[in-house]
């Protein structure tokens, strides 16, 4: 595995819908999946998961293909973690259904001697305790990114001020950072959970973009705006898998922030819109349909487009 | 009066409002005052309004002061327009809760010889019959901006399209561009607005900024953060008023679009940016409180501030 691989730990799932373009039944998703679908468009990815004995086979070899390491996604009996939600016209905030966490619920993720050595670490929304877990394992990561979600802000807060005490980067909507800090303005609200730890913060708003914190510099990022929108849902993990794959694919490790701050929010700053871009393929499909047929002339095309729409 | 100088017809009022920061009563409000304080910044303005007799008068020598050609204010017998209206958690969508149009229904520009020669019009979200009233006096006015609300949208949607014919630039709101075109997607909204008239269309988002569509070419400009937001009244009217204010500092004509198309979409760029910047003030304080206070030092930190937040 090449230095500037990326592991992520997070969710592979079933997901069940339904948009105001159409429904989805028991499609592809979780947060590890889309992440490291995004990511492997510049950078090796490992995944650690765990899915049931009805997760299909051949959507782990097509992982694999991709140069998604999925060694680590362990299959034991049992049914694969499902979700079911839906999103009315505001299309900016799922609501759920149902969250069957069948055999996520005794997930407990141990990290092989070679994943122990990953140099990018990306803790997806995941109970926080287990997102220590696996810091804990990984021996001397140069980043670490996570995300959470309203479930643990409410519901394990004391354990994800731990989590937030140890990552460098952390990635979380916007209606989850007023929740997160008890604020009700962006920038006082980041205020406060940079004080928790991350001196990085990125804030996703949706089809508004996404705002980057990195100390006290801002950078408001922009969706690409696209005429179609099916499926928000994974649209935050594959903005991360993007924003992780490029600061893997440049080697940016949390030293260059004392080294050369420029630098460092510089290639932050791109690493966003990296993430904007592909969020916006994927969007516009139900699970991961479009990503899975994006290729590289696609990607550089509409960065390039959205680099114009910001240009003055 | 100088060749750059801009008309601007529009309401002249009383506000009674009510946020999630405090109340104010019967302030200083109207599209026509926001929007000629803001534009003062950068050019003259003659404003086309009128008011009742219980209009304070040191208010219109305050505009004056300003550069502001108040001459086209009408006084009559009677109560100045007023509106009530309040804004809930979501600070982007006012609720209007009463609306007195007192002496502004009975409203009828007629313009001096001295504005018939003005070189920049801007038509406030007024009676669209009254829009193209103005608009039949200006004699060879160089650009045509104009703004609209759901009110005209819905209850003159036939007279609306017949101002559009004939006007450059249409500013609206998010919604409002749905609700005029029928579609759900931005993209394909304001395909079909242009298809009406105005080649360019600025969509304002409140707190997540504006889109501006020069033709086919799409700047997505975001809000500037602030950490105080008191009461967006006026947000919309003054980011026109410093747009149109850019635009007739720098002698921007239509004509340019099609001997310079670039230049005319980096300039129509950066006027809306001064729009953004003007807008982020007026929303610190109630009423024209913060416009009335700013200076030009505090307008070019904050428009240098806001470049270093969309910089790559």
């Amino acid at each position: 595995m090449k230095s500037h691989s990326i592991l992520a730990v997070g969710s592979l799932a079933f997901d069940s819908i339904e948009t105001p373009a159409g429904k989805a039944q028991s499609v592809l998703g979780g947060s590890a999946n889309y992440f490291s679908v995004a990511a492997s468009f510049y950078s090796p990815v490992q995944i650690v998961g765990i899915v049931g004995d009805d997760f299909p086979r051949p959507h782990l070899e097509l992982l694999e293909k991709r140069k998604i390491d999925t060694s680590g996604v362990k299959t034991v009996p049992g049914k694969t973690f499902h979700w079911v939600g839906s999103y009315d016209k505001n299309l900016n905030e799922a609501k759920t259904l149902s969250t069957f966490l069948n055999v996520f619920e005794h997930f407990d993720p141990m990290l092989s001697e070679d994943q122990r050595k990953a140099t990018y670490l990306f803790l997806g929304n995941i109970d926080p305790e287990l997102q220590q877990k696996v810091m804990n394992q990984v021996k001397d990561p140069e980043l670490i990114a996570c995300d959470s979600m309203n479930f643990w802000i409410t519901g394990k807060p004391e354990e994800l001020k731990k989590t937030l005490k140890r990552v460098d980067i952390l990635s979380i909507n916007e209606g989850e950072a007023y929740l997160l800090s008890g604020q009700k303005n962006i920038i006082k609200a980041v205020d406060k959970i940079q004080a928790m730890g991350p001196s990085v913060v990125i804030v996703k708003r949706g089809e508004y973009g996404a705002i980057l914190f990195t100390g006290k510099n801002i950078f408001l990022a922009p969706a690409f705006p696209v005429e179609t929108v099916v499926d928000p849902t994974g649209a935050g993990d594959s903005f991360a898998g993007a924003f992780m794959g490029y600061l893997a694919e440049a080697q940016v490790r949390r030293s260059l922030a004392k080294q050369d701050p420029k630098k460092w929010d510089d290639v932050l700053r791109r690493a966003v819109l990296a993430g904007c871009v592909m969020a916006s393929f994927t969007v516009e499909d139900f699970s991961m349909h479009r990503l899975l047929k994006l290729n590289h002339k696609e990607l550089v095309a509409r960065q390039n487009a959205l680099m114009k729409m910001i240009e003055v």
